[in-house]
């Protein structure tokens, strides 16, 4: 296997010949500011997503929930990820560096790998796995950077899942799945239409919702804490918005001793995260 | 003071009436990709600095060690900053959020203010202010959302210092400083040229030197700790350079029970300070 690594892979360079027209248009797949080789000519189902990064597409060709569609590697990349592309069954379409940057939006990290792969299905809110008894509730955050640190986050501290509003959230694919670090394959993502509705279903369900606020009058190290837990985190700027605070059960504040009193979105997760795990008090420890 | 508001500050427009020309150039301010008026036609020192964002620019217009040369800001914005601007002594010069956006890199989140100030002094490390005993290092961290989120964490946890590489570091300016969020303000900043060497130095003072390394053999709540104490953080993607592990006491992990195993480094910053701040240990709490 090792040995015929090197005829294995043909290189497609777009200046010279053109790759033989395998696979279907990607023209359609999110973020479509994407330029894909025009040899692909058929379309891509409309739930078509695109991950770039190593660790990002690794743990997604590891994910077996996932439908794959294309592999786009260096020579470099597509050896690293040789165990991987075997079990996937997918042939890497070889490319060189400055071609897959060009194929990707300007900036894209894309470590020598892009995956064109179907998202992943959201499961009710009553269908939550449940394992520690601890799931964080994204209140319109936007920031794919925040969003991806929080699902790499959750993925760490083995959070059940991230539970997001389907519109004015960052999309789980592209800047999102690289900030994750491969996060986005390893915790299960909820995505509700009315995120008032899935607080109150949460509290139906038995979940004590936390709503973090830097202007809280209560620390969170101070709450008594019960399982299972939803920890609700607000925004960038504008924080929770008032149906999310109204369908809290209690709003807390992180207990930051110097002249700053808020942090980053993801940071303030962190914080919260590394609390809970540790034990707030005798009466509250993580689960099992 | 309220009632003459609308009357105190001058609008300028840079396509009607242009602004006298009462500022220097700002040409040369870094990051020297911004486009300021080019009725400013004096040069400002080379130290000349530009930071933009509300809370970065209003934390720095209360920082007294700060010298401020022009601000730039919206009406909205000015009003908002009104006792800052007064203490200050600075004449704002009122601009439109369109001609503030043109005059900024394209993209800067620059919430109506903009301040051309001189950066501030780096102090020795042995001059390094004896508070809670914690100073933060940074072996080469270049992401300036990482950098200024990492300044924001230290300035909430009443670090006593972050001590930075001179070069192959985030600039403490533009994007740093809006991601730290006034927290640039707040922290002493050491900047050294050498890190392996301001290691050593650390040690010769009685830092208990812990780097951060996600596949270190001993979790970082396994530590027997004392004060003071250096967390030194490694670069994205590369971690820590041999020499700065080398120089280090013992390398820790962080203790995290799910599939992922390594965060962003300003999240490993948090989820360290937290752990830090809770007293891992009995024999290990913050000072006092």
């Amino acid at each position: 296997m090792t040995q015929d690594k090197p005829n294995r892979f043909k290189v497609h360079r777009r200046s010279k010949s053109p790759p033989p027209a395998t696979g279907p248009s990607i023209a359609n797949v999110k973020p479509t500011s994407v330029f894909f080789p025009s040899q692909d000519i058929r379309p891509f189902p409309k739930n078509a997503l695109l991950l770039y990064g190593f660790h990002a597409v690794r743990e997604a060709l590891r994910n077996k929930d996932r439908q794959h569609l294309i592999l786009y590697a260096t020579e470099p990349a597509a050896r690293r990820l040789e165990s991987e592309i075997t079990t996937s069954g997918l042939v890497p379409r070889i490319v060189t560096t400055e071609n897959l940057s060009r194929m990707l939006v300007a900036g894209a990290v894309h470590q020598g790998v892009a995956l064109v792969t179907l998202g992943l299905s959201s499961p009710d809110l009553s269908a939550i796995p449940s394992g520690r008894g601890l799931v964080v509730v994204l209140d319109q955050i936007t920031d794919p950077h925040n969003v991806g640190a929080i699902l790499r986050l959750a993925a760490a501290f083995g959070v059940d899942a991230v539970i997001t509003t389907e519109r004015h959230a960052a999309e789980l694919y592209g800047v999102t799945a690289k900030a994750a670090s491969g996060g986005l394959e390893h915790v299960s993502v909820v995505r509700v239409v009315n995120l008032a509705r899935a607080l109150r279903d949460l509290g139906d369900l038995g979940y004590l919702r936390i709503g973090l606020d830097s202007e809280a009058a209560t620390n969170l190290a101070a709450i008594e804490l019960r399982y299972p837990l939803a920890l609700v985190l607000g925004g960038e700027g504008k924080g929770l918005r008032r149906l999310s605070r109204e369908n809290c059960d209690t709003l807390a504040r992180l207990d930051l001793p110097g002249p700053i009193k808020s942090l980053n979105v993801s940071n303030a997760c962190a914080v919260a995260l590394t609390l809970l795990q540790r034990g707030l008090a005798a009466s509250s420890t993580f689960r099992p």
